[in-house]
């Protein structure tokens, strides 16, 4: 079985066969999975400590509590912590130096990023427990049972697992023998606006071979993963404008101009029965995948049988393309809308405005800006005036139709090649820890600051993403699956004795 | 001047020239606005005490406080009322006999309708003032000021507008000479589902020469307004499917299907660009104008541009039809929209499900429930699968496009010719307390339930509105211009001495 993956391996990147089937990377292995066994208990009631701290990054108190917790957490393990204060947003860093000595002389330094913040909660839509009340269901013997709370997976299941390889590591008596940082980010929900100036100020805490986002979820089919970039993402509001104010429905209906109409005329004319966008030039600057890349995503399980029956969707998006080509396209998604109200709060009234939440998903070498004006463009060409504040008065008398565009923070999308050495010795890593053949994915379809990293401390930067895909990840019933921590441990615990990395 | 307005009316409807040049009549206007002029400040105090009290219909005990207090009010006059418990719904009637003879011999019988309950509120959205705390803005000196409050006009400001009628006209000692019979509606804003039970059960209450409807806005020009009908209403939510619960737009998007883009697609499709509705057969009932009608509706001031300009509208629906001509023809109103999140609790989600409530306003011989119809026949062309109940989960694998429509209560619409012995009585009634030419409409754009009485009681329903078009009906910041009360009352005292009704 290791033969065969090993082969598999090393006819898609064409790698040397290496450690994968070296004895003493089995029994450390085993080592590791047997502490985690006998510590499940001890690991779960840390994270759901940790889970209990409310960590929207919008709000100042209740990020420092989990910054100042988190610190706890590290320094009990003897790691070197800083808690930074970036125009008031507390990044934390950590160090572990090297506790042996590494085979190949020189110990490669793995930059490791997870972050503490997520996303805002809505406790009236989670129907299993409160969001910031952990709850487990199902016996902590059982790999499939859950622990549900906003950040259960995204991202504190990480930060947890890598404490707990530590822990594991040292126990088994083959502690980590490279030198691993950490920085851990106070506000990625919100597109960490501060995390440029603090690599620029702090950047000597950060310095690494390479870069590893402990963060996102597993391919669907539950295999160990590896990505080596991630989609960029902008976010776009659109608010289209009707009357002054809201209308009586009786006494106005079919002469004052409905803006969820109107939003809804406008919105449907950006993709075509497909979902492909149809906005010009959307896919224009796509950076084609190499072949290397193109064979990684053939060799990747199909998953979407599965999926459309699980999610109910009896016909994809995508014009018949798998989920992993499509992920490596720019997307456009209507991720909120509102006029009015809807439900018990309905009532018979033309509504004021009417507004669309978008995000763009970008995938290599698409400028966020130039992703916007695209939309802008679109949106002038189907007749709106487009406005980038507030219209007034004047203008709304002025233009029957008036969109008001609005951007939010851009990330662009990052791609590390999947053949350099850096990228062979991680696989080789996660290899040693698992099973089964991982999964190699060029792009996750989620966003993580990969891109600025990249740009601004020029090292590779890579995904080894544990928590389970199911998660409800930025939802209400977030949650983790416990077969994923207990195997993200060991996965980690590899990484904390990373190979050594070679030359072209 | 009465002269040329009697004689524009006699040419409208040919009518004959009447009590409008009757000196009593004008001498009794005059103690009634004299008598309304010192007593202001007692009647907005006991306006202000009614809109404090919260009155959704679905809120049992505040409307039994509401119906509590109103009968306080009217036994506090001398009225015969009945509180009435109709399946649970405090419906209140009450009785006010002649007080003084007749002119004709015979008194005539009017009946009044008012409802005490108010549309649902959003305090969070209320600028000047929380719903229920009746706030003046401006003098009580002054017409222009408002008092600020749900329901301050639609419609607690007739109830009090025809109490403080009976008290002036006592005052004044030309008290009432007419049977004046009310019916207050505690459940008008949700479609007075126990209405017709109501009438089945008590109709003996009820038996009159005519009904008026003391409720809605008069014509936006201000003028005095009388209302030979109302448009029907039918309420239809449609809920759009997505996947089983919302995804993560990184790791789906591209391939889940988008059920806010869904949604759009639907409603995009329902209408041209100028605002007409494309679906099949929408405009096949309409029963057209009768030439009297027609006449009606050209002499009626044009308000367009002056809206246009207060409203922000450059450019109104209805391809060059004026707002009269459009309120006599059936619309489509999306009266809210939602999908998942918009503002700061947005996320970067593909939603699961996206909702639209739309309201279809009906004229004179739609059935509300064929208009419903006509919708869904639509969907299903527009390639959906058209259910009227949650789907299940083999339904949504099953069908790509899944629509759940719903279907509120459906109200007919309702149009009393504008040349009959009573509408000619009414007519002439207003023109006795006004100055200015009173605007005649053959139906308001609004609905009351006047269908449901002219079926039930074979009576002839008409609406005598009040309150100030601008008045933010059914929306945030509800108002009522005092002006318009204080006109009001001298409208209300001169129908509390309704003429003899002629024979054709």
């Amino acid at each position: 079985m290791i033969r065969q993956k090993c082969v598999l391996l090393a006819l898609l990147l064409a790698m040397p066969l290496s450690a994968a089937e070296d004895p003493d990377a089995l029994q450390h292995r085993n080592a590791v999975a047997g502490w985690v066994q006998a510590h499940r208990q001890a690991i779960l009631d840390e994270l759901s400590v940790f889970v209990k701290l409310p960590n929207t990054a919008t709000d100042a108190d209740d990020i420092r509590r989990n910054a100042e917790h988190l610190q706890g957490l590290l320094e009990r393990r003897g790691l070197e912590v800083q808690q930074l204060d970036v125009e008031g947003m507390p990044y934390v860093t950590a160090r572990l130096r090297p506790e042996a000595p590494h085979p190949d002389g020189s110990p490669p330094t793995v930059l490791f990023y997870c972050h503490f913040d997520g996303q805002p909660v809505d406790p009236s839509r989670w129907t299993v427990a409160p969001p910031y009340e952990p709850t487990l269901v199902g016996g902590i013997d059982d790999p499939e049972a859950r622990l549900y709370g906003r950040s259960s997976s995204d991202d504190k299941a990480p930060i947890v697992a890598l404490l707990a390889a530590i822990d594991a590591l040292r126990a088994a008596e083959v502690p980590p023998n490279i030198e691993a940082r950490f920085i851990f980010d106070p506000e990625e929900e919100i597109g960490s606006p501060h995390l440029t100036t603090m690599v620029e100020r702090h950047g000597e805490l950060l310095t690494a071979d390479l870069l590893i986002f402990a963060d996102g979820p597993t391919h669907q089919s539950g295999r160990p993963t590896v990505v080596f970039g991630s989609r960029g993402i902008v976010t776009v509001t659109l608010t289209v404008y009707g009357a002054a104010n809201a209308l009586h429905s009786g006494h106005y209906g079919n002469w004052a101009p409905n803006p969820a109409e109107k939003l809804a005329s406008l919105l449907a004319s950006m993709k075509d029965a497909d979902g492909r966008v149809v906005v010009e030039g959307f896919y224009d600057d796509v950076e084609l995948l190499s072949p290397v890349e193109r064979r990684a995503i053939d060799a990747i399980p199909p998953v979407e049988p599965g999926l459309q029956h699980d999610l109910l969707v009896a016909r994809p998006d995508g014009g018949g393309n798998t989920l992993q080509q499509l992920i490596n396209l720019p997307s456009l998604n209507v991720r909120g809308m509102a006029s009015a109200w809807v439900g018990e709060h309905s009532r018979t009234i033309v509504p004021a405005t009417a507004t669309a939440e978008l995000d763009l998903r970008l995938v290599k070498a698409i400028d966020p800006h130039e992703q916007v004006e695209r939309i802008k463009a679109h949106a002038a060409k189907q007749g709106f005036h487009v406005v980038e504040e507030e219209p007034d008065a004047a203008t709304r008398r002025q233009h029957a139709h008036v969109v008001l565009i609005e951007t939010g923070h851009g990330t662009p999308a990052a791609r590390t090649p999947m053949d350099t050495p850096a990228s062979r010795a991680l696989i080789e890593a996660v290899q040693r820890a698992v099973t089964v053949e991982p999964v190699l994915m060029p792009t996750l379809g989620g966003t993580g600051p990969l891109h600025q990293f990249e740009s601004a401390l020029g090292m590779p930067v890579y995904g080894v993403p544990i928590v389970n895909f199911d998660n409800n990840q930025h939802a209400p019933d977030e949650n983790l699956r416990l077969g994923n921590l207990w195997d993200g441990i060991v996965i980690y615990a590899s990484l904390l004795r990373f190979p050594a990395i070679g030359r072209d």
